[in-house]
């Protein structure tokens, strides 16, 4: 007998909730039941053109392991590394498995996502979620990890400063995780109505680009109109991280790249397990951004929420 | 009585040889009289728009010293470092003088260069060439210095080849730095009849971009067409070097930059010593790309002759 779920897929124009049969965990998987997933940006992105991916979107999620070979892990809440490893190619054997030339990923290419009741997943990519997280902080995860991997690639050892720029859910997740490692950090946004959500030691907010010049910049504003300010905000040999991906193109002026030796780095996936540690310790909680729930029965509308101007975190629930 | 010299001068519309006055050298400057100095591409594209510079052009140079207030420097043959520093400013104090906020660079900003019988340089920034490199040799030690600069920002340590895209003469003299420090090299050109400028052990000729990726890959080309080829020759976590600087802006999709977390570097003006002591162990000798001479006199011609497609280094003469 074949067993339904409920899943949110997009067939290349169309944005539906559909009856899918359960997926099977293949060997080396365990089947999740998903409690919540978020709305990232990507997500729209992927509806707006940027990478043709058919199947159930999704990749921020908290789940609970129901049926797995090692049965110590069945009821364990979990998150879970977005990017299912060959552990044969040759960038995973130089030790980039988030970098495997045959990876799939999650709700993006060639695996169906978490908008959905179930899903699978390599169990070797699991996180446990330690009890004292709430599973609206816990499905911060992968967008958190995200964030942190700007501290895995930029040395920040020396004290230097960065400015973020964009005030949106991303933006402002990124500030938290540089502050909660002590690092100075100007947001540059256009929303002063979120000031209250930064109100944190090491956080200034600039609701225009300052007359001065950072170590480091982050261009975080989903689209191409922040690089240009992200270029000059840039000290001489300083470094600008790219950490949204957008369909439209960039389009900027090389020769301040080449004359002051400018860095620039794009940035993706980060630590799950640094992402749940720093939030089980509270030096981060994504909580406020928060922004609105949905079961994934109203998932459609769910998305039409995420896309509004303005809108912080928009998460899917599948437990209530 | 005022006396007078020949200099090739840009006015922002229109080049070309002038009789003006001798220039006095400042408290720290020595007055060198010129014997060559070479074309470069950011000459054109300073004639092309890409910055506003009026005077005279030329940057890449070779000379006496004729006039010093170190008496012992009189008569000694000499390159210079192109940047001149303040000494007071920020990035000064932080240790990098070539990104001095105040600097002038000759030729380029504030400051007449070396298309000239005589110019004034900083003291300090000069650099002796030794008795057995000749003129045809030393003038390349600015741009040379500047390819040995890659060196400077990219740890080849690991034994990491490098692509090199774009066979005019910054490209060839990449090259030839690379493989006088052991940097297995790939060039990838249109000019298949300059292989025989490149029989050096290390390097590939390629007339089309291979299908495979480097983890350095060099951007020389001289223009924006070149950067699409370079992203996708970038292995992922790899780094993308930008060399040239050019007026056209650039226009490239950024998702590759951030979903194969690429590290894109602009790279500027280098080591002058290291440029001249690798070429008097004869590790690197660029002579063989001097396409061309034409005396101070026929600077105009010359110039022409520089923007001609296909043509390799032009250099002029001020003392046959």
């Amino acid at each position: 007998m074949e067993v339904f779920m409920k899943a949110l897929q997009w067939n290349g124009s169309k944005l539906e909730l559909s009856e899918v049969p359960l997926p099977e965990p293949a060997e080396g998987e365990a089947l999740i039941r998903l409690t919540r997933a978020g709305i990232c940006n990507t997500d729209l992105e992927i509806m707006a053109g940027y990478y043709p991916f058919n199947g159930t979107l999704g990749h921020e999620f908290v789940g609970v392991v129901e049926q797995v070979r090692d049965t110590s892990l069945i009821g364990k809440r979990v998150v879970a590394d977005i990017n299912n490893s060959c552990h044969g190619c040759l960038m995973c054997h130089a030790g980039e498995p988030h970098h495997c030339l045959n990876r799939s990923a999650l709700g993006i290419k060639g695996k169906d996502g978490a908008f959905a009741e179930y899903l699978t997943t390599p169990t070797e990519n699991l996180v446990l979620v330690p009890d004292d997280l709430e599973d609206d902080q816990a499905v911060f995860a992968e967008p958190l990890a995200a964030a942190l991997e700007i501290q895995e690639q930029v040395d920040f050892s020396d004290g230097r400063e960065a400015a973020v720029i964009g005030d949106g859910k991303l933006g402002l997740l990124i500030c938290y995780s540089l502050v909660a490692n002590g690092i100075p950090t100007t947001l540059i946004g256009h929303h002063p109505e979120r000031k209250s959500l930064l109100d944190l030691p090491g956080i200034q907010f600039l609701d225009a680009p300052p007359d001065r010049q950072f170590p480091v910049v982050i261009e975080a504003t989903g689209n191409p109109s922040g690089f240009d300010d992200a270029l000059s905000l840039t000290m001489p040999r300083g470094t600008l991280v790219l950490k949204s991906t957008y369909k439209a193109p960039l389009t900027f002026n090389a020769g301040p790249v080449v004359v002051n030796e400018l860095t620039i780095i794009g940035s993706r996936c980060g630590p799950m397990e640094k992402a749940i540690g720093i939030m089980a310790t509270g030096k981060v909680n994504p909580r406020p951004l928060v922004d609105d729930l949905y079961p994934l029965a109203e998932g459609v509308s769910a998305v039409s929420k995420a896309k509004e101007k303005g809108s912080l975190k928009i998460l899917l629930t599948m437990d209530q």
